[in-house]
């Protein structure tokens, strides 16, 4: 199932190409009886969308899903929950130029090799950031499972660019922090940060160019316990989801590669007990030791690599010609993705925790 | 299957506990009749092994494992391949006073929790770093197999406390150097950099303290066309597999969280044919696009945290008496676990490339 | 995945409710590059749909299934292959008067505690016979896949009520007796029995009754050494996605439940060598042994309970009211569910087959 | 994984050969601090083992295994539990003369293709009926689990060679009565059947032959609700978990291929409340609607073909040599495996049966 994730009794699986009939998947596994709030899933996946703000793609996506089955009156039945986002706006004949040149950075060359040039090329295909919509609607779902245990998932712009947002605090992200970002176009801490990152996207869009960053996510509110030892805890989840993001190159929980230069003195965690709950005075590990979460909050980081459809012109090579080319991306392109991945990266991490809990 | 790895028709299942009767391995969906060198098996897992170099644990442990099935006149029948490494030297006493104050770091009170209580608490048990010697054994085996598709891995300390190691050329690692590599005692690419490196971990030794580091590791021989996209790619069973390593907090593909501060135009790979042979100019993606290898080499890193068994005293938790403590860990630890890893870190990357050839 | 296959590399997820938006399937896993032809799909299909022969349900199917993805320019991509049929003609008011009294046979009450109410209860829901649809659609493809291997499936009526078909030649089953059952409304071996076997069917109508059968299904083609030993055998999978048919309540393979009465030097095939090709001269194990295909053709039956929903009074409980009550089912049914579940039983069998060859 | 279940969050991975080191399996995903009674596990074992009765081998096997690793203090840790059984007794000189003469009915021809030639071939090497000892010791365990939930199952000969014990009442089997069956040396209800079938057994085998028979087995205790729709019922994991048995060709839920001949008036099983539960006059169903639990006893029957191994001179095909050959069986062989296969299947049940619950 190579466009689906199968976490023990919950699997998800992605359907679609960027300029085909439609995107979708299929969730199955989800408890039955679970009340889903429609409008707020709309909400949730227009995160995602473009926005008017010069820094993204002005594909128009509406993106509203179509629930085929698994929710009747309201709620979840338990059985498989289909959902279906038609293709529209799809103007197949700015990518007319690409269609053989390998446009770098992306998997057209890579796609073409695996499945011998069947794939559909047109915008990436299966390989479009756009799958990432009926991922954010999975992780969506999820999330309004994971309510019912007290659980929820936050994600923020850490960097672009080298510009850097404040980091959650280790030990304890409010609930209305969490509101907060979720409601900023921008979705940073510190909002003063914003206006400068915004510069930096502007900048480089005006040079033709794109930026990366990184994107910070924390979960709150899971209780110690969750998850398994080696192969199937919740880095080994949470990081098959998230590398399942396009633009995800890394993955770090905790202090991650900082690690690398800290003492065991300095890296350990040193554990209190206060009211009868088990705490550590600090999170370097990121709620998670032997796989399993530790009752503090879990946060993970996710380097984003900078949009690799850009408007210079790019040596390349043509596919079906088996020679060298040069380039020019024409069409609409984010100049950054990060702020349109933030909800992806806490949609996959909301598909993995809730995993753990079914 | 919380212990195990299942990518397609590939698992492979672990057991076993630090001071129980064994530990080992069950890998099903090898192909036939691949001839194993058992003496080279024994190479690779020596490479673990602890050194008499004052930097790791002082426990004897040959580790040769006794395989039990699937091997027959020197060959892989095809049928699951069982393994078995005894325990002989496990001294439980050294581990008599931490059964129920919490090592901070390690997974005693996360683990505690999640099996309610009744793990096997002595030396980490199913979550000891003890486990990664049926993986190593695994990596070995799937690593002779690979060899007959002209793939070979080699991983090498890139840092230990700061000190850093060359990067490896993202372009070519030739085979002469991943040989000199695997012979070294400190697994480096600049032998210059081995003593600094000691040093390190010495005096973190000598201040009852340890250090982390960071691994990497590169793929080469993988042909263009390898992978999968989403969920089931080359960065989402290999991260899978490198989490599996109970220090591992963080990995990276190419750039990783360089790409944080890279341009587009920079971190794409410009691409050329030579010889009918499509290349990359660079190699910032590590040899991955879209979950497929592009036929470069696959290169990524890990973070490995600092030995959470350090000598200092630290402030902890009695998890029985539910009470605050203070804990001072005897027994036999490394001062720095990276030089070990490294060869871990290359048999999780075997196990998940070669899932993908059979 | 409760209501998907996966097999390998090969996964079917199907979703879908009797009477809600529509019914699906996502195939993810398939080859690239195979051309589909359509119109035979849809003959695939029809041969599913129900008959104007007084035998099936009036409800009017067209469920002609509109493929989403993974189908570009007349072949696979390769990249998951999403299939909706639309739920048009559904008349839920035939269904309000069992909205709460359990039907006898059905999944109603067992569906209504195990999602504790909260199922679609309407037309049985996920449970419904018509989720049967894309299942045919998926084994479509699935042929099509297998014919590029030279091998084909095919099942026939092989009783109905007492009434019996020939069985096949276990040796030997033409290409041409495969499309002639094919194209048969009553898909049957020996079209004498057809007539007899319909006039059973439309007695047990007259009389507000029903009956059941049962049907053998042949594959042809597969070569020896296809399948695996204990659990992933070519039982394991044709038996777990031939019980995914709701009415399915038995599976056997060659002699089946005859081997009780047969004494080994019968029930053993023997062996001979003919042009270097192993074959049996007879094929009492079906042409599995070890779970592994011999060569010879695969041979399976099925038993088909007789349909649940019948138009006589029944005595059953009310779930919601938790009391017992009377029950006449109105609506439209099938008095004898074998004829359209033929090419459902060809089609789990394709898909359990093609899972072993990619 | 060939040789292993994987159902949801629970896995059993059986590795070994006939006449290699050992054989063996590992449970992952069990409960933590369960008890385990392993004088009990050795008497489940030990009704699996050959009796000193003339019509089984007579082939020594203690069988006692080892348990490796996931029990501690005398309950299971939650981590996986592998156990090994060492191979003692395995005479390979008696297996001399078929090394190349593939035994008729058996794995050797279908085997070597599938491993081409490269598995070992010593006794059937991994399609060895002695792989059942390691998947009973697994149902065992899975059995004093399925205790906690008041949940026990229980199988008998229901046949041997054309001689039927009595049926279970399907609507009502007392603890008492399974308790008797498990202690008998023939695992049957009406114990006067015992020595006809006996004889039967004897009889073929003074006639160097083999005989059939059919298995009943049935889950009590279980509740309403367990199971899952279409692939994931207790159809599908209950026959994927039997035919791994190798002597299994059928298996049957409640009338199964009965249902051929029957109306949906008789078919339908009536239902009723009682004192708030709800169940049916008959249970022809198998305590199965739509892939879960009605509440009722679950009921299968398994077909057993006679034994392959056979004392008569029989024509078959050399493998090595490609030529039409005579073969005759030594070596110690069971007449009639269905006594020592009831365990086996009671065992498949439990897997199956526990996989839901965990």
């Amino acid at each position: 199932m190579s466009s689906g994730l199968k976490f023990g009794e919950l699997s998800v699986s992605i359907f679609g190409e960027s300029h085909g009939a439609g995107i979708g998947c299929v969730i199955d596994g989800l408890p039955s009886g679970i009340e889903l709030d429609t409008g707020r899933i709309a909400e949730f996946m227009a995160r995602r969308a473009p926005k008017k703000d010069g820094m993204s793609t002005r594909r128009s996506e509406a993106d509203i899903p179509e629930i085929l089955s698994g929710f009747y009156r309201g709620r979840t039945t338990g059985t498989p929950l289909a959902a279906l986002i038609r293709n529209t706006d799809t103007r197949s004949q700015d990518y007319d130029n690409i269609s053989s040149a390998a446009r770098p950075g992306h998997a057209d060359y890579t796609g073409s090799v695996r499945y011998e040039g069947a794939n559909d090329p047109r915008g990436g295909g299966h390989f479009s950031g756009r799958l990432t919509a009926p991922l954010v609607f999975a992780g969506a779902v999820c999330g309004q499972v994971l309510e019912r245990y007290g659980i929820e998932s936050c994600a923020h712009i850490l960097a672009v660019d080298g510009v850097y947002d404040d980091f959650f605090d280790e030990l304890d992200i409010p609930a209305r922090l969490m509101k907060d970002i979720k409601s900023r176009e921008m979705p940073v801490i510190n909002e003063s940060r914003a206006e400068e990152m915004r510069e930096r996207v502007l900048k480089a869009a005006s040079e033709l160019d794109s930026v990366g960053g990184i994107i910070e996510c924390a979960v709150t509110g899971l209780p110690a316990g969750v998850g398994s030892p080696m192969f199937d805890g919740l880095e080994n989840r949470i990081s098959q989801a998230v590398f399942g993001i396009p633009a995800v190159k890394a993955v770090a929980f905790g202090k991650g590669f900082g690690f690398a230069e800290m003492r065991g003195s300095e890296a350990n965690d040193e554990m209190y007990i206060e009211n009868d709950i088990v705490k550590t005075r600090t999170n370097n590990n990121g709620g998670i030791y032997g796989g399993i979460s530790s009752g503090m909050p879990v946060i993970f980081t996710a380097a984003v690599r900078p949009t690799p459809s850009i408007a210079k012109p790019q040596k390349t090579v043509d596919i079906i010609r088996k020679e060298n080319t040069e380039l020019v991306i024409k069409g609409r392109h984010d100049a950054c993705i990060v702020p349109r991945a933030v909800p992806v990266v806490e949609a996959a991490a909301n598909i993995a925790v809730l995993s753990y809990l079914i």
